[in-house]
């Protein structure tokens, strides 16, 4: 049957894009782009260097969930989180990129470039089919941490590519593919300029989708309804995770100028990391005072916070800014986990008040603290403006509370359905005997760590 | 003893070097280069960040091989990989980058630029050396992955600085060096855009030989000759790696335009991600058809085949045709290692089917599906064609041939007589008790995770 | 108590910045400086990236500490490395920062850009800012290497801010913000190309300073005044580490020349290279002879040590000083381990010989074997010329020597007045009972691998 797939496929692409690039009409080789704007050298060193970047935090992905995760999922964990990637390029080349910046039709969808076949054998074409796909697979990725522990791969494997074909593409054309959202008649229309919306609402919110289809973990809640901590089994590697994510951001919001020569990547660089800090050493503080004790794991939350809070602003704040949206992204991280236990939603890692909750918060503080220094993904005016900026200022906040609206209630409603429809067709949670025994062997047939004595299970 | 090879090295090199900067007539400033193309600031930086991408991948290669491992072997392998790269680096300066890059002698073997001396004090020269260095460096830690967990210490020095020195050198000058391969009277001449030969099909065809004259670890074959697994210790770690070494390839294969100024970079991102997505799918599912598991190691190497296969033709092809690649790479390499398997050698991380075979596969794609549409290292006509675009396709398939069949005699040739010799001399293999209790303690005399209980030996 | 400092914190931010705005008169888009000079554009993208790198050696330094150190104290090291970057770009934007770059007040200390207010909002300013901010928080990060195990968590939260605060910034005004050690009326002024001095000795007698206030861990030390190896947790930890800090050092050195119109940018990278193999090779070879095992710490360190050798001279020196100023720096690590050892002095990871003697090594050799090809951070003359290249190298050597006494005395000075008063104030050092439990689970509550057996304590 596999066999029969893969050959399928194969054929498939041979005949629709084979004889496609006959009639290619785009600028493959480069040439006359750069002739026609010799500048485009060093965009194209800035737009790939920081997608690459994107990408590496696939890496980061992989060793917080696993990290914050118990040993026993651990070849489960880094298996979704490569595989996501996998299904979700695939997925992403075939149909996903197509829907965001193919062809609008009536601000809904994107509507060409399928397969990059024909005119888009082009260097522009490619370039943005990589940025885009690197940010994709991002919001495909924070989904395994909120579902973690107990979900079946296959349904994994299904919901990732349902990610990477519809739920991401659909949004972000609506953002950033000139649909609807981004014209919006208010302020400058809907404005996420890295994603807090477009990447990370979307996956934090699909995510809780899931973690409420899947329900708690074994265990999690007590017989008193009490939440109980499940302590992730290597600290190391969750905080290792957290560096590179951090690292990886720096290219993920400075490189969404898509340009380099917007010198207000320097202000983006430095508001990334102040709103990172500010939210971690908030979320540190925040338990010290209940627990008096340092705690690693909201501390690396809270920059993770920090950081998906500022994706949407970061270009259009000044530095003191990204420190008070820290400041909140750090309340809001630390409440956003006390909340989801007093709901009795098991959410692994977090992911949903890292990015769901911040993702969110993100959209707002764009049309509170937006100065009126920059404009929409160019310095060019109009600038932006927030609520504190004079009377625009309402206009924007307006468009920003509308897309924040729209996101939870498309990520969270076609999350549901998705995990409801899976549910029923093939069941999305494992068996409780090989949760408890841990979804290593029983689905892959290999533990993540063989030699090592583990008492517990 | 080894002070005094120190003290003797360092008065060699005072030597050798001090007098020799005196009649430097390059441009150490790199002033005068930047003046006649302004151009070169953008191409430097581009080169060189992508060289810093390639050197990481030695921690790619290091966490791969260590996770593949066990845990009794983890110092060694780390220790190998630190020191590759510390041998190669000082080799290689001192006569690799010589024998790639300087003065041909009858399309051989390069005769000049050792110790970077005299006029190779020069800011393009160093430009280079770079980058062929973090090149030729990868090539001998690919190695260390075939010989793991039962060759001598020291035996590991000698051949890495050897290949570093000689075998790697001598084949990247008959390919990039205008050596005789690069001259072939077909098609464009032997082309490998980024190494799939020149880097991986050495790399391993040179632990082929290895794996074959140290012969398999203990345990590895059942009396009745079936293999047996024998599990890495940590898969988070071997995952982490492949992440890592897909980030370091962004490096590996865009960067090889050796300059900024080819716009097709873009191409070659895209064609590289989808080749090694639809190879580690492919793997993915050709396991589950026969185990019914979800295999993360196969998944992890899949995906690594993938890369290894679109090095040499990502340049000069279109994005399905990556995906046919991969699909290739993918049944490659999960028969490659059923076929080690069934010729009792033993490859604990399945180096040879990743960089061996789909190295070779890597050089036959050029001659296949190179589309006509991308010249040779520029994007200047006569642009490369393969077999499935129009009758010069012929003629390049068959300087692809040439060059598969010349690197794996070279390669498997050299690495035989190499390993053969120091066996013969030195002695290659650790005794059986010291494979047993782990090259660990009795190498370097500090086990790799004293603290942690591993009842197996 | 913790709310009320928030709530004031903000308050205050929102009183200093927000008026501040109003009268920015810098370049917040970028435009004007981008039409001023369209090569910013590439510069930036230099800057930016390589600042990126550095900022990821947080990682590096995280997993080297951690890896060397006892599972134990695994939480306690990460919340460490994480905090300081938290900590310190906080202290940093508000006061740190403006110290080195404001405007100099008599050669001591700079007066203006606190919080990057009014003025300060300018692409330019950002950016100096963010290069800056990670090479700051490089020294405070290596401090936590030589009092880990046994400090206080509170200590290290105050002193992370006072060494971005104060010590790090007043010393970097001296030398890289017009300060009095650049203006030395020998040579060209005291000269520390990326930071030897700066960064690295800064860290490294700091360092000092804290493990002499706190005294060794318990059982560093026997009855007999012997010293006892603690052997680290994971040696896989401590070399990712290592290649991750390698990788960065390549933003640390070529980065430094804050253009990308330097081209001498692939000497730097090929010198940096260069000198960290010879260093690690040493270091090999050293304790090889001395006890017959490849040590690879050693190796680690040793590598580290090449790095800080050369960190200071990179840009001056041609390969093969490189060379020798590793193969030096081979010789001062693993000398200067055993001479921590004979002093009695613990510093857990050998932070003292890697960034503080061969900081102070790096300064000097800069006044050795500059050979006078290259001018003080741009190609223009006067070059810098050290001992070996003619008369004017002794001049620079003075100023080498000068800038290197400074340096430790201000550091370690700086350092022992700190940790007294602390010690003084606050306490240091934790209780012993707590020393032998670990760190995790008194400071952080949570142990870093809860579900592995851990026999030793």
């Amino acid at each position: 049957m596999l066999r029969r797939i893969l050959f399928l496929a194969s054929l498939a692409i041979f005949l629709l894009v084979t004889g496609t690039v006959a009639w290619a009409a785009g600028d493959p080789t480069g040439a006359a782009t750069l002739k026609a704007d010799p500048g485009k050298a060093v965009d194209y060193v800035w737009i790939l260097l920081c997608g690459f970047l994107v990408m590496f935090m696939q890496a980061g992905f992989a060793c917080v969930e696993s990290g914050f995760c118990r040993a026993k999922n651990v070849t489960n964990l880094m298996t979704k989180n490569l595989l996501d990637f996998v299904v979700g390029s695939l997925a992403f080349w075939a149909v996903g990129f197509g829907i965001i910046m193919g062809a609008d039709w009536n601000g809904l969808i994107g509507s060409s470039k399928f397969f990059l076949a024909g005119d888009s054998y082009d260097v522009e074409t490619y370039l943005s089919f990589f940025w885009q796909l690197v940010f994709a697979a991002t919001a495909a990725t924070i989904v395994s941490g909120a579902v973690a522990e107990r979900m079946k791969f296959q349904a994994y494997l299904v919901y990732s590519a349902v990610i990477c074909l519809l739920f991401y593409p659909v949004y972000a054309h609506w953002v950033w593919g000139s649909g609807w959202l981004s014209k919006l008649p208010y302020g400058l229309g809907h404005l996420d300029f890295a994603g807090s919306g477009v990447v990370h609402a979307v996956g934090g919110f699909v995510g809780l989708a899931g973690a409420i289809v899947l329900g708690p973990r074994y265990g999690k809640f007590g017989k008193d309804g009490k939440p109980r901590a499940i302590p992730g089994h290597s600290i190391s590697l969750a905080a290792l995770g957290t560096f590179i994510l951090w690292f990886g951001w720096f290219g993920f919001n400075p490189g969404s100028t898509f340009s380099a020569h917007q010198l207000r990547i320097s202000v983006i660089a430095v508001n990334t990391t102040l709103c990172a800090s500010a939210a971690s050493m908030t979320a540190l503080l925040l338990v010290l005072g209940k627990t008096k004790k340092y705690d690693l794991g909201m501390a690396l939350n809270g920059a993770l916070a920090g950081l998906v809070a500022v994706t949407a602003p970061c270009a259009w704040i000044p530095s003191w800014a990204a420190v008070v949206i820290g400041i909140v992204a750090g309340f809001l991280v630390v409440g956003g986990v006390y909340l989801l236990d007093a709901l009795k939603i098991d959410d692994p890692v977090g992911a949903v008040p890292v990015h769901g909750f911040n993702g969110v918060w993100g959209l707002l503080a764009v049309g509170i603290f937006a100065d009126g220094t920059y404009g929409n993904y160019a310095a060019k005016a109009p600038f932006v403006q927030g609520l504190l900026y004079g009377g625009a200022g309402a206009g924007q906040f307006m468009a920003q509370l509308i897309g924040a609206v729209v996101v939870i209630a498309w990520a969270f409603g076609c999350g549901l359905i998705l995990f409801k429809v899976l549910d029923a067709v093939i069941g999305i949670r494992v068996d409780p005997h090989e949760e408890l025994q841990g979804l290593d062997v029983v689905e892959h047939g290999t533990p993540g760590y063989p030699e090592f004595y583990i008492p517990r299970i």
